[in-house]
């Protein structure tokens, strides 16, 4: 049996009652983290472009619920709205050894069709467990050369999303053979957008689980795929890969739940800033630092993050902010905070976050370039206006699995966000986060919003 | 200023007064042969599939028709079912250099996007035009290390589609760029489903057909994408090819009408069987040979002939029999033709063309390798059963440029498979026939079928 169709066993066998309690629990705070990005997303460029584009080209209503415009469509427009929407404030979690967000491919994709064919919260549970172990696999599986070029989040996350669909559609070994092949074939998205502060990272995710959505949909119907779409000669590895790992698909499948693994943001920023962002607010605190005291901060990160960030320097876009190392750490030195307020009120306008900016740089470490993706650790170099040389370290920036955040801060970050954009009043709010702690007793998703 | 730009500026500039007449009448045979190919498949597996999930997932009725089921939707469905048509018979058009079958993209967005808006006949010539040019440079401008795992049609049909439509909705330099780097970040698509004779080359054209057309209607809204998604660092050559030459893409532009070079396939399969099909009936003829006097044929081809060829040794559907060398030349052996009835009726079941399949054997040979894929030689060594070696040598495939179909024998291919497909009776065809010849006089393409 090969790694993919172990893969796929597992995928078709899986149960409700096989789900580890801890398992169910988080599979509920992610999927409630996903929901305030979502909405964080309310009235915000390019996501009324999708919703503008979904009511052109879509039924004027459907099955499924759009979340931020309130209104509804077919499965396959919710999915891509939703995605869109959902990876917008750069707030959705992130799987690290993957280097996968799988909540906003995951997510969009499963309540869509889950709100189609009527489903079940705990359907809605299993199948985006079901989306998280697989699409997990496969992008550890697809190895750091893959994202290096590709955005794993587009091309794997149309797997994962796949996946979720196709549990939703109760799939056998067979069809989920099929699908991932289906699915496979239409993975796409590269990271040439990010130096010009283009829009693609929100089409990354809306087509992701728009595809993944199509190929399950497809695949229940009838049409196949090809059987060995990511070891196969001609497949995904061989195409985008150049340190792929089979046994990665198949390992520890039902004893280690990678769901488990997914780590909550805490700042607003990419994934990336975060080690170094954490390891600077710990030797600020720790000495008791100001912005104003500091000379020069030299953060030392794994090579992918260079790849990501190092192509932004002097942001011109809120989103491109978030992706520039210097600003996420001018905003935490000079305000204490990077949340979805600061960059949108600071991270342009503010001179002493702008002339914080220019103090940092970035330098490859060969520790931290070694632990990753497996651990992304914070390591910086602090030298103060005064001549003093500070090292500040972390291990595990804030929201990784070892420094979770609890079900208060979960709850309290749905709040922030949801009140950023206005989508909902703190008692709406609050409403919503009660529901979404009861969604294994949901009997049927459809109108769940 | 870039490749890109200079493709970009021409794409925004190109204006119908400047098209010659033999490129108007060649972009119309090209237009009645793909009409052709998609309504051969009507009612077949797996474009029935396609054409459920469009009336699932989008509008139950729209400006944009559906050819095979006389139906409508909205623009972007009926590029999704039209595209997934036009591939299925393996009929429609191929340029020789970039391994693309502009044809099967270009033509479904188009006209779905031209019946949304309104537009006419010219228009659509004109963004056809559009497609065929940019299509064709960035299948050359990828290089060949491409096409050995990627299917150029899906990868590259993504960014020909985007243009054509592009060109209907009248974009200019600046919104050119950003609709490649949009239409480009979704480029994808794997030979990989081949081996499994998979539905995965329907999914293809579909999507790159749908997705080019959604990155058009998308930019045109102001969406953004990489400014240099072909040449950068992290885009598609980067990502997607070992071997590409930025050149190509703004070589000769306005000088070379690339869409002329485009050949009509004139046998029923996959145009690497061609070269040596055409070399076998032409040793046959000579000599006077018939199947049963034959012992062995050596086919000598390029490496991109044994990439895609090589994994089917005993076909399993009819589909994959087009992708078997020794197939294909078992029914021009024993039947004269390689037709679509031909493959339908006997294919699979007359003993005589297995017979005659398991006598045809492929390899590599540097001179026709060193050729491709600018030009597709034939050549095929045959051994008799009575001990004679003969060779078989033709340089233009019946259909390439130099050997071109003349309308007569384009109009009774049309006929041939609309009745193939019972899509329409012989007085319907030769209406439709005089209809497309008349297509730059149409005032709007709505209803226009």
């Amino acid at each position: 049996m090969s790694h993919t169709q172990a893969l796929c066993r597992f995928l078709a066998e899986l149960s409700y009652a096989q789900l580890p309690d801890n398992v169910l629990a988080r599979a509920e705070d992610l999927y409630l983290d996903w929901l305030a990005s979502a909405l964080a997303s309310k009235g915000a460029h390019p996501i009324t472009l999708f919703e503008r584009y979904a009511q052109k080209m879509g039924p004027s209503r459907g099955p499924a619920q759009v979340i931020v415009s309130g209104g509804s469509s077919s499965a396959y427009f919710a999915a891509l709205v939703n995605a869109a929407a959902s990876h917008l404030v750069e707030q959705d979690d992130l799987h690290n050894s993957s280097v996968l967000h799988p909540a906003t491919v995951v997510f969009p994709a499963a309540l869509a069709a889950a709100q189609d064919l009527g489903k079940s919260g705990r359907a809605l549970l299993l199948a985006s467990v079901a989306g998280y172990e697989a699409g997990i696999r496969i992008g550890e599986f697809m190895g750091r050369s893959h994202y290096r070029i590709f955005h794993t989040t587009a091309t794997v996350g149309t797997l994962a999303a796949a996946v979720a669909v196709g549990k939703l559609l109760d799939f056998n070994q067979e069809q989920f053979i099929n699908l991932l092949g289906t699915a496979g074939t239409q993975a796409a998205g590269l990271w040439e957008f990010l130096r010009d502060a283009a829009d693609s990272k929100q089409l990354h995710t809306a087509k992701a689980a728009a595809d993944g959505l199509l190929a399950a949909y497809l695949t229940a119907d009838g049409l196949t795929g090809a059987r060995n779409i990511l070891e196969g000669d001609q497949g995904l590895a061989a195409g985008m890969s150049s340190d792929a790992t089979p046994a990665k698909l198949s390992a520890e499948l039902g004893s280690r739940w990678a769901l488990l693994e997914t780590s909550f943001k805490f700042h607003a920023s990419c994934r990336h800033t975060h080690p170094a962002a954490d390891a600077l607010l710990e030797v600020m605190q720790r000495n008791g630092l100001r912005a104003e005291q500091i000379a020069h901060v030299q953060t030392r990160v794994h090579q992918g993050a260079i790849d990501v960030l190092g192509r932004v320097n002097v942001p011109t876009s809120v989103h491109q902010a978030k992706f520039s190392m210097g600003t996420v750490l001018g905003l935490l030195a000079v305000h204490g905070k990077a949340g979805l307020t600061e960059f949108h009120e600071c991270a342009l306008s503010d001179p002493a976050v702008w002339a914080f900016r220019d103090k940092v740089s970035m330098t490859l470490d060969p520790e931290v370039d070694r632990a990753y993706p497996q651990r992304w650790l914070g390591r910086v170099t602090v030298t103060t206006v005064d001549g003093r040389t500070l090292h500040g370290a972390i291990d595990e920036p804030k929201g990784d699995p070892g420094n979770t955040l609890s079900r208060v801060e979960l709850a309290d970050k749905f709040r922030r966000l949801t009140q950023f954009s206005g989508a909902r009043t703190p008692a709406e709010a609050d409403a919503l986060i009660e529901k979404v702690w009861n969604l294994r007793h949901a009997a049927s998703l459809a109108d769940w919003l």
